[in-house]
């Protein structure tokens, strides 16, 4: 049995479920992996919590669900004490740095920690698409300075492994094309004005439903679609794409009436994110409020569902759909990249 | 630069097309990759060649392009000279094993050649369903017990990494159910069927497009989708599924009246090849000509394309769709095994 100690950062939507399903995976894991997973430090917003003989992920979800800290966990908990004091105290194997975005603040305080965590020879796993886009290959390059895997599957689209096939089934490939619906909220919104609902009331639904947060601007104006976009051409293209490469248009002033006889038309609007290989090797890189006809690979998509398609010279056309009605699936990405890193076959 | 010596066994369809492609790939791979790949040794019915210092692929492909055996190939190739006799001599880190499907003859030469070559400790790399439809746990084992890789991506739905996505990605997770359409021939026959075009029409026109081979029947009456069926139960589902446990029906006894009819009610007929998971954990495997309703999430699928979805506990409902006009990505999925197997890490 093989005893993977890890750190939490960030107990959010992400880092909360991480904390409910894991409890329930327990036996899983061991019998079919051989792996004992413990986590043994965790830390939100307001304070941290440590223990070297491990805490209760459970324990640690009921109390964030309380709307509490994890700083008050009893016995272990700290409050004031930051995530990056915790990574750097923390003897652990593996960072999962669920933090929320925060370009505002210079990716901070994910950046940071994972540079620690990496520094200290622990692996890095992180669906936070902050630190990538401000530092894909400083921290790329940080990873394999030090001899450890940086995985960020969660990233892109959720659940949906859209890097890692896009990054490992595409080797070998020049790959043409990128197209990506990698955002929720977008396409929910223009689904609901091409019903005739009213912007406002559109947004409210959004937020009843969760998938908008925040002042929403991120991602309404196309700023999360570009980050995933970045990333993905970082990744699968292995081509050094920054969000000022970027041309960004976001669904605020969509003309409805356009979108109504789209519909009518049997068009599907999407955010479309796409990054297209030019003559020379560079990628033009845009995101676009989009009419997808029905006989595109994403001209079905439900408003639950993102995807993404892979035009390649020698692959085919690939494209990959996830149907995720809650966040389950993103979160559980962590567990995806954290098996990849301790799984040595592909096959059981 | 590291060399890799590889013995490429099969020359039909997907073996002639990568030593095409692989010519053009040499540049890429070396720089990308670090990688220089050698043809050492190929073999097809007839005959073999073998050289240590390597054998031109594009040479090897003119000869089979032109009719003849890799066996007139100059100062190499020896006629009468059997694929197994050939990996046994061979001084090679791979086997790349191509040859067509033969249940008849207990999945020969194939299924030896694979054997023998794990035993050497060599990788294997095979997209020939037959060997791991009769042998699939045998040869796991054999590949574990050796210390070798066998990967067979290319198995199932051509140049899909359906077995990469499923296998590797879904780790983790309970897999609930897997739906594919993993073959091109009962689809593209059924559409016609549907169109008011005649059987024998339709099959004379599959067979015209090289998509239907040999007497058709291994496509058929589903032979060919519950093969796949198998293996992708074996590597997603980790369950010891074999082909007399599939429930299969082909679309020999298909009634046109009823195709005609689901077109009518905008429903897509496929030869649908279904696991699912049964309350105690075992699966229950069949392959069955099935409506698929529009919203289904393979219920669009073109003529040349194929797909899977893996409904799963804690990653969703996981959709992957290749458009492949060509063989191409069929060939070429021998080449994405073979760099994972080879590539360490996951990003550039």
């Amino acid at each position: 049995m093989q005893p993977i100690r890890y750190v939490l950062v960030g107990l959010g939507n992400l880092g909360r479920r991480f904390c409910e399903v894991i409890v329930e995976k327990a036996p899983l894991l061991r019998e079919r992996y051989d792996l004992e997973l413990a986590l043994v430090g965790a830390a939100d917003s307001r304070g941290a919590a440590y223990d070297a003989n491990g805490l209760d992920p459970a324990r640690v979800a009921a109390i964030k669900q309380a709307g509490g800290s994890v700083a008050d966990y009893p016995g272990a908990g700290r409050a004031g004490w930051g995530a990056l004091a915790l990574v750097q105290a923390a003897e652990a194997d593996v960072l999962l740095e669920a933090s929320p975005v925060n370009l505002a603040q210079g990716a901070e305080p994910g950046l940071s920690c994972i540079r620690a965590a990496m520094r200290k020879g622990m692996h890095v796993v992180t669906p936070n698409k902050g630190p990538l886009v401000v530092a894909y290959r400083e921290l790329h390059d940080l990873a394999k300075a030090n001899g450890v895997q940086l995985r960020f599957d969660g990233t892109v689209a959720g659940g949906l492994p859209a890097i890692n096939l896009g990054a490992r089934d595409l080797r070998g490939a020049v790959v043409r094309r990128i197209e990506a619906v990698p955002n929720l909220v977008t396409g929910y919104v223009m689904d609901l004005l091409a019903d005739g609902v009213a912007w406002d009331e559109a947004l409210a639904r959004a937020r009843d439903e969760g998938v908008l947060e925040g002042d929403g601007s991120w991602d309404l104006e196309g700023w999360d679609a570009a980050a995933k976009l970045v990333i993905l051409t970082n990744a699968v293209a292995n081509f050094p794409a920054t969000l000022d490469d970027v041309q960004r248009d976001g669904i605020t002033g969509v003309d409805v009436a356009v979108l109504t006889a789209a519909r009518q038309q049997g068009q599907l609007y999407r955010l479309l994110a796409r990054a297209e290989r030019q003559p020379g090797g560079d990628y033009a890189l845009s995101v676009i409020p989009t009419p997808l006809p029905l006989d595109h690979p994403l001209g079905r998509l439900g408003s639950k569902q993102m995807g993404v398609v892979y035009t390649t010279d020698i692959y085919g056309v690939i494209t990959a759909i996830i149907d995720e009605p809650d966040p389950i699936p993103s979160a559980m990405s962590m567990l995806r990249d954290l098996l990849d890193i301790y799984v040595e076959s592909v096959l059981q």
